[in-house]
């Protein structure tokens, strides 16, 4: 029997769809799960597929059924259980043999692994749930070009593809993969924030039932805002309950869960000083709306909210502009880490990973993959192209705050949008009180703007 | 020769200014610096003081002039240095010696170190600058009673006192003076942002000159807003340049600098999953202003602002709004704390503890400890004094972010004090949609509103 193209570790949901993926395009693969019955669960219901799938039941098995040198997929739970198996996996593996974790590693971790082991290691990021890993996900690659070569083919047979092109790249060195799926996830975060404040506007402000929002994301889903979530929140706005007979949406309980891939990206934020004030705000809105009760109190104590009036086509433009702005704020987060870790990061390389296959695949996502083969180093908001939209949509952002905020209804990452630009385009902004203050009480000193004389000081330094 | 009453090592600004402190109130403190030139300048410049400083050459020396058992203070530059600090003075120590690190630790540090060392330790915050560590700072402590009480008399006695009360205070166990130090300024940063921003809208907004907005902050201080940083800044706004003989505010550059503890404030919100969304605008507000360049060419591209009619006194209402709104995330995040870390830490002791000595002291935080007094686990926000002020100061900060907004000038920190009452407010959010999307494309289930059955899921999940 032809040995086994590659191995995987880990039927999981996603591990599962993975290699199903893999048989499905003609590659034979090996498969392992710590529960035996699950491994052979799997191939029994793998179908016609069952022809390239090899179910093992030992991790000597499943090493003696790889041709080498091998390659082994790990889609097993971040963290802990990684390192375990990998040291349960390394003691079988000839030095070549590669390990490849696929899984929702924080890119520290894959850095620390690399450095560790003494063997060929990728770290890749996958998007796009179960229905990706089953039918084409996006593929974030980090390690050694050379190791990565060595996968590409299957790689590339299994990611989704935007007319043709597939959707699996090599981000860049070590933990680049990882890392910008990380990044991935904060922009999902604050594309989801974003159309729920929509969504928000049009239940309370313009008491609109859940199915006409449905209708208007339907549209939009036609045009400039043309994306996975979007078409997402169309189908959750339209679906119906059956044991209410109303609206789907209206029963769901408004607490957010989250699986803290958006707040990695906060911190890693913070730690490289680069500013993603729409994306905290999206966090923050998941952490708050965990407080149900809390909320309920203060409604009672500071009263409730007003409707207002504006046009769907003014917020269809609000959200335009607001993405624009997170998405930038997403990109020069990725060329700031690209120099903090030494990375060959591709802005366009990464913008035409995500246009198909992942979360927030969109139509949007081409424009600034041209965007940024223009111009790789650009921030979003000048980029031509962009920049155009910006100006004939900021109006409206603007106008839907201001609107929100007057009705008293919440729009935080709006709101966070909104002021990244005024802030960004501000030539003279406020931070010499800032430092005025900061000399005042900690001598800090400051910069003069006439000389550019640093280390100056106020008055008060002589007391 | 009687022995010292205490030791410490680091005489750079912060270490001399608190043994200069220490020896004021009658104490006896050996020193000793790395550099020996250093510390016998020191003892000769203590005037008057010099009877109660023991300058020691080595720290054989150091530790044989203390009274045991003994406590020695470092003060050395946060990070490895306190580590290599302890490695060398250890050996010298006896068993029941005391080692304190009153720098700018971060807290997780302090808790390895009490792990580490087999010997008593407490790590304390001192705010207050250099000022502060000279006449009185506010000093936060962490670590066993036993051990505070030891050296309880001596911090007594150095503290800032409001109305006679020391501002001296342990905090919690092992890491909780350092945590609740980074807290401090977190909301110092955010203090000072809110601040600018509304001198932002004087300046650009009301076309004001900065000695006319330093005369509104004198005003602002004798009322509810009094405090250091009001004082600070009207102190900033009133200086004259000679140089130009004109406002000192308007030849400072606008790029503001940190030392990272906002920063870790920020990532610890993340940890902790509690939103502190207007310390994260005022740390994203630093980062932006640092990209002078950038803002320059945005502001070409996308135009100017324009002027804003509001009457100082709303700002002042706005601000106050802002500064309650702050606060409450900032002492929502110590409670959130105190269960995670299992610490004993009480909100009324920590807002007494900031009423003078550190930077953000104010008349405000006398109030709030009474608030916490009267009810320790509600959020200022449903404190009936606050609550109050709020009521009756919302209508202004939403005034004045709409008037900011509608004229272009940027507001992201009292944007989002905004954001977050509204969605704090808002007894039926919109994290249904957010949670529909997550069941959509992940399959993670959400809760129904009517029955409150878990991991319900869609009509999608059947595909």
């Amino acid at each position: 029997m032809a040995k086994a193209d590659i191995g995987l570790i880990g039927l999981g949901t996603m591990g599962s769809a993975l290699a199903l993926n893999i048989a499905e395009k003609g590659f034979k693969v090996a498969v392992w799960n710590r529960t035996t019955a699950t491994t052979h669960e799997f191939a029994r219901e793998a179908g016609a597929l069952a022809a390239n799938i090899v179910a093992t039941e030992t991790l000597e098995d499943l090493v003696a059924a790889i041709d080498g040198p091998r390659a082994i997929i790990l889609m097993v739970p971040a963290g802990a259980p990684v390192d375990q198996q990998i040291a349960a996996l390394d003691p079988h593996l000839d030095p070549d043999d590669m390990v490849i974790d696929a899984g929702n590693a924080n890119f520290r971790d894959t850095i620390r692994r690399m450095t560790e082991l003494s063997r060929p290691f990728l770290g890749i990021g996958v998007s796009g749930g179960e229905d990706g890993a089953r039918h084409g996900p996006a593929i974030m690659g980090g390690g050694d070009p050379a190791h990565w070569a060595r996968v590409e083919p299957i790689l590339i047979a299994i990611a989704a593809k935007f007319e043709g092109s597939p959707c699996a790249n090599l981000m860049g060195e070590n933990g680049a993969g990882h890392f910008v799926k990380a990044v991935h996830n904060g922009i999902e975060y604050a594309d989801m924030q974003l159309i729920a404040e929509v969504y928000g506007i049009m239940r309370d402000g313009l008491s609109m039932a859940a199915p006409e929002i449905g209708k208007r994301f339907l549209q939009w889903d036609e045009g400039r805002l043309s994306s996975y979530l979007i078409e997402t929140s169309a189908a959750v706005a339209c679906a119906h309950d059956e044991a209410t007979d109303g609206p789907l949406l209206d029963v769901i309980v408004d607490a957010a869960g989250q699986k803290g891939t958006g707040r990695w990206t906060a911190i890693e934020a913070q730690h490289l000083g680069t500013p993603i004030p729409v994306i905290e705000a999206a966090v923050a809105a998941r952490n708050m709306s965990a407080q149900r009760p809390l909320r309920a109190d203060l409604a009672e104590r500071f009263g409730g909210v007003d409707t207002l009036d504006i046009s769907v086509e003014t917020l269809e433009a609000a959200l335009t502009c607001g993405k624009i702005l997170c998405y930038a704020q997403g990109f020069d987060m990725l060329r700031a880490a690209a120099v903090a870790f030494e990375w060959s990061l591709k802005p366009e390389v990464i913008a035409r990973n995500w246009r198909a296959g992942c979360i927030i695949r969109s139509a949007m996502l081409d424009d600034m993959a041209a965007a940024f083969e223009a111009a790789p180093e650009t921030t979003l908001m000048a980029a031509p192209y962009f920049a155009d939209i910006l100006t004939e949509t900021i109006g409206a952002l603007r106008a839907t705050v201001i609107a929100a905020n007057g009705a008293g209804l919440p729009v935080p990452a709006m709101s966070a949008a909104l002021a990244y630009f005024d802030t960004m385009r501000q030539a003279r902004g406020t931070a010499n009180m800032i430092q005025g203050q900061r000399d005042y009480f900690g001598l800090h000193g400051f910069v003069r703007v006439d000389s550019g004389a640093m280390d100056q000081h106020g008055p008060w330094a002589d007391d």
